[in-house]
């Protein structure tokens, strides 16, 4: 079975247990015969996909409860994967969305963290920094690499705790492994959202006739 | 006397008590007869700003208690005119300062609003919106403005909630003022930087002959 989830700047495959991921410019040239079941948040993207017989959408095959307007089919499949907890997907940008009894309780988004340092530079070339990813939040920075990492890290991190209290912490998405070494107990799955694609299809075993 | 303190974005004067702004290109073909006092964190400008010889740099004057390496002036004049208490300098960057006892304990920086509403529009054109300025932080969004507005506003407050504990705030900048509304018992102070000039000046009085 392949899978693919494809996002504002890459596409991310699963071809059975293998995961691997084209940017948008590798992903229009790539050619196969095999059924693909996809989620697409690329605006720019869907009437190509329309057009290409052996993608099938997969959408439209969740019912997920919820009153947010306009959640992306990213988030609801991830959210589809559990009944309690908070889901951060930390892509190009970071999304948290809260999940109790298997209802979506809202959300909310941060830019990721290559965006935060694309802004940082934007502001002024003063702030062109690495981020350093070891900073601690116990003192307060005393140079500007420090202070950038500790406003970009320590705000992403008190949201994200604030909004969690003591439910269950589920981390995806490229920088999802780095955040959830900042919290006790996290759970970082780099397939949260092929998870809830083979949900999907289970419910729906027509998919795969 | 003229005071003037140059940013990234705009030089701010101070007229006697009268305020006013130029940007950047404004400034370059400003001209004026008068001994113009300055502080000034643009790189670009430096050469411009000693080969005028009416405009007087403030810079070497401040002697101010930090180990801070590279701490910009503006964020220097603004801690010099209190001995305790949390300065936040909101404009195309946030900066945020801690002082106690008249030393500087360190700093952090956080992108300022405009320029996240800048990188969300560059992550996608889904997230290109103005921000909800009436958002509240008791309940979880449920659309994509309020999504953006609550990961921005939420983090920004939380981040200066954690630094700040039981002093004193203090706000200035351009959106000194909206984020000062978070806060009870938060000063806004427009003139904050001006106020560290003056002292300045007030200190070395020769300056002035």
């Amino acid at each position: 079975m392949l899978l693919c989830d494809i996002g504002n700047s890459n596409a991310n495959f699963l071809d059975n247990n293998k995961y691997f991921t084209l940017n948008i410019q590798q992903f229009l040239e790539f050619k196969s015969e095999q059924k693909i079941f996809y989620i697409n948040v690329n605006e720019s993207l869907k009437d190509h996909l329309k057009s290409q017989k052996n993608f099938i959408n997969l959408e439209p095959f969740f019912m997920f409860d919820t009153i947010y307007q306009g959640l992306g089919i990213d988030r609801i499949a991830a959210c589809y994967t559990i009944e309690d907890g908070v889901i951060v997907d930390a892509g190009s940008a970071i999304t948290v969305d809260i999940v109790s009894n298997s209802i979506h309780l809202g959300g909310f988004i941060l830019p990721g963290i290559a965006n935060f340092r694309k802004i940082y530079t934007h502001i002024s070339p003063r702030l062109k920094h690495e981020f350093n990813t070891q900073i601690s939040f116990d003192a307060f920075p005393q140079k500007t690499r420090d202070a950038l990492s500790y406003g970009v890290f320590k705000s992403i991190y008190l949201l994200i705790k604030d909004a969690t209290q003591n439910k269950k912490l589920y981390f995806t998405g490229g920088d999802g492994q780095f955040l959830a070494n900042y919290f006790e107990n996290a759970i970082y799955d780099k397939l949260l959202i092929f998870r809830g694609m083979k949900k999907i299809i289970q419910e729906n075993p027509n998919l795969l006739l």
